[in-house]
């Protein structure tokens, strides 16, 4: 089993700060994002938290993201805004947009907020539960680089565009739908690959446009959406939603990881006031009424656990000691040697057994 | 191949609204249900069409459609209405429901309509497009009796709760994704299996909980959500947005349809004005572009053609003469029918070769 370390929450956002600060990025830009892969790192997602930071680090280098961005106002119209976020990181944008959308919704019942110039805002559940958090529900999607063919072709001219939903309850945290529009990542078919393992047929294509169990022929090939036409349908409806409206760019406009330019990513924010409906408290124990409505549904083997969206996640977040992260060692060692590039101090750790 | 029969469109509905007045629908509101039904099989969607009215006719015997409800507003607060359809056809409330969502949005930039008490509302793409062809952004979703388990568990405690986007364009159709959140329809599968065919595999599961490609076993188990959890952590949002918020019935509380009991659906509906992000028609010409993209990515084969969501129903639509509208023969029959059951005249017909 891989080792873990547990660091400080400070001492985590402060490195992140402290590196982004050389590069130009303002301290509150940096603590913002700093605090987002935290999240994510707290939930388990490791693939959204500090390790990020790689990538940015060299999309700043490259002029891919302004580090200094000036957020403006595009469009502003009773409960429609429409922000330029400068290029910079989708983070800092993203947190300003769904603040605003959510200061909508508590007045006016629903906020909207559309976002472009933007960049990779990391994970959509964030936003959404930022309204969650303040009992409005959240929804947030965003465009992507090509990933998805549609349906008849081989070649990704869309992005998997995530989105998310959330919901507040009385369970202490939200129900939280954090979902791409694809049945299994194209990193996770990587993996499998690396392993000489197979895959489950229906996750991928092979060059010829049969269905695969082989890695290898996948990785030649394309990811299937969910649901074949429908998640082909919903990843092209949410690149309307987020890079069509917004003035963003789209569909296979949208540069790759490894391609220059700027990304102009778009993104959308939605917030609902649920006391436009109903009393909250009301609300709430009709969740939970559905909740045990789920839980209590008879499972298939005893050992499976019937879970909500985002309860595993959650449940990882909750376990940890409020001011700590635990981080696996790979991460750990990513940590190390960004702050002897950056002449930093390690943050203070202990090793997990 | 079927014969099929054309009648106009003035016949189908006069047709239905005489039998409906039979039992004491009003004529407006009869007059909503058919043109919505026409819709339908004017798309050939006949599962939506004509024939449906089987079913709401036993629905109204039975006591579980009031024929004659009075719509009420429950909440009316700025972007926000909440309504209460009366246990009356969910054709009725919800035609009411999305004008008003339209106006809201032409005014505010959003508007969102919720309905409580309703029944089965039809094809969700019918509402979502009347926001489209008033240059709106339309979003509609509707929750639905028990078919979906949560990941784990066989048992539909869940509806396949269908949602629907429509985006206007320059094609003189709008896009329209119109989509449930099962792989594949429950009655796809009774079709198989009374063929003796098998189903391909990730339809369904068996009652063992084992994935399946044999019709009849799959009938004992149960159908699978588009990407297993995720279609399910969808079909649960959907839920909560239409069953959780409106006041509604949700989860396994919605009767199925041969439950008596009144319905109780919920809906949401949601427009939202393009001109509050950009003009009309640079909206348009950037969903032309990205229509250009999806339909210049290379074909796994030549004489597949990529379509957008909807647009088969649409070049069905279009391919009709205005007035009247191709049925086929088994729907036609049903016509016959019911008129004769009904003592009114059959609808004037051609016999199409």
């Amino acid at each position: 089993m891989e080792k873990s370390y547990s660091i400080y929450n400070t001492d985590y956002i402060q490195l992140g700060r402290q590196v982004l600060n050389q590069l130009n990025v303002p301290s509150r830009h940096a603590e913002i994002v700093m605090e987002n892969l935290l999240d994510s790192d707290k939930k388990g997602i490791y693939t959204h938290g500090f390790y990020r930071l790689d990538t940015y680090i060299q999309q700043i280098k490259r002029g891919n993201i302004n580090p200094n961005p000036k957020i403006t106002k595009v469009k502003d119209h009773l409960n429609i805004k429409l922000l330029d976020g400068d290029d910079g990181f989708g983070y800092v944008v993203s947190q300003y947009a769904m603040e605003e959308a959510i200061a909508i919704s508590e007045n006016r019942g629903v906020g909207v907020v559309g976002v472009r110039k933007s960049n990779h805002f990391g994970a959509a559940a964030y936003y959404a539960e930022m309204a969650a958090m303040r009992n409005q529900i959240g929804i947030v999607m965003t465009n992507a680089s090509p990933a998805i063919a549609p349906t008849g072709s081989l070649k990704p001219v869309l992005g998997n565009n995530p989105w998310s939903i959330s919901i507040p309850t009385h369970l202490g945290y939200p129900i939280t739908l954090d979902i791409a529009n694809s049945v299994s990542a194209r990193g996770k078919i990587r993996l499998k690959a690396l392993n000489g393992e197979s895959i489950p047929l229906g996750w991928a294509l092979n060059e010829n446009g049969e269905p695969t169990t082989d890695a290898e022929e996948a990785l030649k090939g394309v990811i299937l959406p969910i649901g074949d036409y429908k998640g082909y349908g919903i990843t092209l409806m949410i690149d309307i939603l987020t890079g069509v409206l917004t003035g963003a760019k789209f569909g296979n406009q949208v540069p790759l990881v490894d391609q220059d330019g700027k990304r102009n990513n778009g993104h959308l924010f939605i917030s609902l006031d649920i006391k436009a409906f109903m009393e909250l408290s009301e609300f709430k124990d009709r969740v939970d009424e559905l909740i045990k409505i789920v839980k209590s549904a008879p499972k298939i083997r005893e050992e499976i656990d019937i879970l909500l969206p985002g309860e595993r996640e959650w449940q990882t977040k909750l376990s940890q000691e409020q001011d700590k992260v635990k981080l696996p060692e790979r991460i750990f060692n990513f940590i190390h040697a960004l702050s002897t590039e950056y002449h930093l101090p390690l943050p203070k750790n202990e090793l997990l057994i």
